[in-house]
């Protein structure tokens, strides 16, 4: 992490290839970081020499005459190989590349890319990007942006792939004290940063802006020991990309990318924001809010219409109503007029018009936050005048008043009317309290910071169990006899695996012939179901493949026979292995039990309804393997299907423990077997006895 | 609808209680009407008399020289009844009451308010409130609010139960030109309004913010005509309330009031906003753009990074992200670097490096425009400059030139950056272009755009069927018998109702004995399905009172031993009428069919997933009844299950129109009897022969 640090602290920077122009048109790097004020020392290089606002230009980077800490190159693509090498003549250990057209333009340019990090890679010099817009650091007055900008300091930290998020800080962010654009992230990559930011004491918030992510698991680690510390915010893009990845197989299709990254940044402690616009609310709330003792709100608001709108959004980010107490009741009443109800919302309107607006909102507010019932405070108050010219609506000082008073429980505000901007600049320049645009966004912005700072705040690591008692070298040799015989995925053996995986198995066999057929199910025991076995085949129901519920030989021999018959007629080019036959366990609920190999976290967890509803409910969970008891516990409580489990209409519930052992089990076997790419064990029956594993399928690389 | 006349276009004003007190802290209606400007004749009227601001003030409505087209009171609530009566005694034919503490508040409030109703019934004098702040009408400079606001005008209406709406109208809906806040709604109310607000050719936009509706069908018939010619924006609120309402039985708790709301606002061509961000945007999209030939549109970006994220929110929003002609490729391609392949998103960047950014966002934005495959355009550009000092980002005239170039395609943006609002108002200064704050918002205001031209606009009424061959005797027997009895469900009839009503039967017989049970089933032929027969049993199965697929005598017999013996030990209380027999059916989608009456819109039909699994994951939809076969056929596609009915996991695909038919079917019959307050057919077997009901239970008055 030390090699970061010449990033954000230089104390000199080689410009390379910086314009010759100056002014409006020129995107000039150097007046940019001049500009911002760098009291480092400045080192421009251009071939033409000579000197550039008032600074000596070098010719080439070696005859600089020291090594400076940090080169930012933005010559044309062509020429960046050869700088690039020149910098790890001259000793330099950071390097940021602005330069567009590497890995993503064109085959070149993804070729040229790789051989910078070679050239790079025996120097330990360390590269940022290329195609970024590189550093800022706003405590040190550094920026390596050619074009200028609001440089509004905040303590928030950003690592995005696009320069907009630097550059637009003061709009994104409400500012920004230290951040980075990986771009191409060649080398430097979001793992590093976050950890190296994690640790700079002066950042509160850091933001992520996140197109793609390698090694998933690293990055999960840092952000998860980071997240303890401080909220980590990540806005995921290109996930209706991802969408379009259509799988052909169950947690194929469902593990699509996007729910792969929402699990894992749950799993890790990151809040994921769905736009720009949540993320600027929600970095105002962290910075301004560092407590919030629990989730009851009070709502003390100017109209009455408005307050049912805030009980909608309270209610919509499962936060609560407060309740009153008596206390703060009487003191209320005292005020109100007498045909009002004092509720919770708290319209003072009426009140304010008879004795006064400002009074009654002081005396409200401090009742109410003086009521240990209340948590949070909401207030809605009108922008009509002109604060400049009219303080009747002017809260501000009262606000302000009481928020300092109230340090423990957030007090934020809904304001509205044709003067809002300026009442809300007004409101906010202590940084005590923060005006949202509505009730939704007010209330939203709450539930994050209370579900950061009693979910996510100071957790323990989840601690996965390891079960001593799996077979691993029965998986291993099945798992070695398909990849030897070239097959790709695992059918009939699927469930031996499972078995040797610890997890209860319902008993099987193929019958090549209806009389075997027969015999077999005399020996497992009336009623039987029966299944056509073919590699071609995964959705054996579909083609006429399953019988159910076979309650003596006649039937069984029969419907050998059929399924037979109508899989050669649906699925002519299936090639039949026989024909498989388990005991029929009618009840217990069929739940889906998964795991896919995602590109960038490796194994993930799948877990949902199962049998012939998982593709049309995608009533799934996921998370990134293995997972502990906790994790396991909430993938099943997440789906609907849940309800389902705990004895829904009549049913005894599902052994529920045995069912978090599956998965604990299964999260083992994914991590431990990286060939496994996809598998499903589908249907498992969980039932108040325990759960079994009826059919299953495995794919291997 | 002449009634409404005065209130917004009085040529004289009575107003009543005004006070006295002037300035800052007065809140005086005739300070706030003079600082409007009002052009018309103003009365005040206070029992001191005097002047105020220069204005002769009357102590009696009486000594009015003339007789005011509206009069204004906001005296205390104790006065309103005699200068109500005042009011009527001299004339006058529009009362509006400010003063709360009516049925807003207490019983005596509650009562008072009706009384007043009854004053002024003889006299056809109309009421807007009480609880209200008025109207507004800033094409003359009318408004009756007691503070003052920005007063904004825009081609824009509202009609509000608060008076939030109006007075911060400015910031709700981007200023204001016709506006009423109906408060508790006594007289004059949304459909009233709506109905005159349509009329009147310089509004554009009509918004609501609804609390409450009362006769949701007329509303809905009014509404229907109104959005066939302007767009109409709702804001309900209160929906967590509803949400709480939670009812004993399925369409009970599932026809949520929410729920129906979302129906009827589809229904009858209303736009329901979720939040009072949307409503602005909306509004500014609206007055801005009126035609978008298609849904495909282009991205012009600055940045690929935010054209991912445009991309995003265009799949989220159903619009289509549009493929460029090769003519346009061509145009663009001559422009951007070799290594850049052409696309849309069209990332304009690295041109604009080269060869300028303005030059390149103009030749690309019209290359993109006059390509017949882009319906509308997304420009993404950032506002890092201040546009007063450094004119590098400010694209405004070169937008606004576009815009004026190609008027039938949008031409949205969305801007960054510390100066983002100083850029969007020059953007927006010429009313031709809207710049949204995400590319979210930008999409969804788009698709928003989209949906009211194609979908609402100029679209003719629904007209549902009328069977003729409904057996109305009998079924007015069934209800008349039940009514009569004093029964409040109808379980066992209720199947017959049904066939009356022209949908299939499953046919059913109840016995009473084991023995009559097997000659039941021996009569409609094996397998059967054997159920309880109780009043106090709605959920069956939950109590082992089904058995299914019984295949001969001696499993008939012995299912109705076990079904009355384990239904006697789980549910002890509930009378046994019986065992019910019906053919087994297997295979099929099991369907839900239902209606409740809803106490704004009267019956509405539910449709969706039938079974166990109603309950569990809500897949219904609702609409008022009754429907016409479109509107059925929505209601089944808006479902997932739709996908079942589809033929799902090589099923044959259920016959949709025999489908259609039942819910056209059963809304004629819950039209006709407004007695029946609940009903479900569940389930109703869907397959590819026809559908054919199977259980059923009606809820009387």
């Amino acid at each position: 992490m030390e090699s970061l640090i010449p990033f954000f602290h230089p104390r000199s920077v080689a410009l390379i290839g910086v314009s010759t122009k100056t002014g409006l048109q020129a995107y000039n790097i150097l007046e940019q970081v001049l500009a911002g004020g760098y009291r480092g020392r400045i080192y421009p290089v251009n071939p033409r020499g000579g000197t550039i606002l008032g600074l000596p230009v070098y010719r080439t980077v070696s005859e600089i005459p020291e090594t400076p800490d940090l080169a930012v190159i933005s010559t044309p693509r062509t020429a960046v190989p050869d700088v690039v090498r020149e910098c790890t003549a001259k000793g330099i250990k950071a390097i940021i590349i602005i330069t567009q057209g590497f890995a993503d333009a064109d085959e070149w340019g993804k070729q040229m890319q790789q051989e910078l990090l070679e050239t790079v890679r025996d120097n330990r010099t360390r590269i940022v990007g290329p195609n970024t817009i590189g550093v800022v650091n706003l405590y040190e007055n550094l920026n390596t942006s050619f074009i200028g900008f609001l440089r509004q300091k905040a303590d928030t930290a950003m690592i995005c792939q696009s320069g907009i998020f630097l550059v637009g800080a003061a709009d994104f962010t409400g500012g920004i004290g230290l951040g980075v654009d990986i771009g191409n992230a060649a080398d430097v990559d979001f793992t590093e940063t976050l950890a190296y930011l994690g640790q700079q004491p002066q950042v509160k918030v850091i933001n992520l802006h996140m197109e793609g992510l390698k090694n998933g698991r690293r990055f999960m680690e840092v952000a998860r020991r980071v997240s303890r510390v401080k909220p980590v915010l990540c806005l995921k893009t290109g996930c209706s990309e991802s969408g379009a990845r259509a799988a052909s197989s169950h947690s194929g299709s469902l593990a699509g990318d996007d729910n792969v990254f929402s699990a894992a940044f749950k799993q890790c402690g990151i809040i994921r924001v769905r736009d720009v616009e949540e993320m600027r609310y929600l970095n105002k709330t962290f910075l301004t809010y560092s407590s919030m003792p629990g989730r009851r709100v009070a709502v003390v608001t100017i109209s009455g219409g408005a307050g049912i709108m805030a009980v909608d959004a309270c209610s919509n980010c499962k936060l609560e109503v407060a309740q009153f107490s008596e206390k703060t009741r009487q003191k209320l009443a005292a005020v109100f007029p007498g045909w009002m109800e004092v509720n919770n919302p708290a319209d003072i309107w009426p009140a304010g018009m008879a004795r006064g607006y400002l009074e009654v909102l002081e005396l409200t507010l401090d009742a109410v936050l003086d009521d240990p019932g209340v948590d949070a405070v909401l207030v809605i108050s009108p922008a009509y005048l002109d604060p400049e010219e009219d303080p009747r609506l002017d809260i501000s000082p009262i606000i302000n008043g009481i928020a300092a008073r109230y340090p423990d429980k957030p007090l934020a505000l809904w304001i509205f009317g044709g003067y809002r901007r300026e009442l809300a600049a007004r409101l906010e320049k202590e940084n005590r309290v923060v005006v949202y645009p509505s009730p939704e966004r007010a209330m939203a912005s709450l539930a994050a910071l209370y579900r950061y700072l009693h979910a996510i705040k100071n957790q323990t690591s989840p601690s996965p169990p390891l079960f001593s008692d799996m077979q691993m070298d029965q998986i291993g040799a099945i798992l070695d006899k398909a990849r030897q015989a070239g097959h790709k995925t695992i059918n009939e053996e699927a469930l031996e695996i499972i078995r040797a995986c610890g997890i209860p198995v319902l008993p099987s066999r193929v019958a090549q012939s209806a009389e075997e057929a027969v015999k077999i199910a005399g020996a497992l025991g009336y009623p039987v179901v029966m299944k056509i076995v073919s590699p071609q085949i995964s959705h054996k129901s579909d083609v006429g493949g399953v019988k159910v519920n076979l309650t003596g030989a006649q039937a069984v021999a029969e419907a050998y026979a059929q399924i037979v018959d109508t899989v050669s007629a649906r699925a002519p080019h299936a090639a039949i292995k026989g024909v498989l036959i388990q005991p029929y366990r009618p009840g217990g609920v069929e739940v889906i039990l998964g795991s896919k190999r995602d590109p960038s976290f490796g194994p993930v967890l799948v877990f949902g309804l199962g049998g012939i509803y998982t593709e049309l409910f995608r009533d799934v969970s996921f998370a990134i393997a293995p997972v502990d008891r906790d994790q396991a516990l909430a993938m099943i409580r997440e789906t609907r299907s849940y309800r389902l489990l705990q004895g829904y209409r009549g049913q005894l519930p599902a052994d529920m423990e045995a069912l978090v052992e599956c998965l604990l089990r299964l999260g083992q076997l994914v991590t431990q077997w990286p060939e496994i790419m996809e598998m499903d064990i589908n249907p498992l029956l969980a039932g108040p006895q325990g759960a079994v594993a009826v059919d299953a399928r495995i794919t291997i690389e």
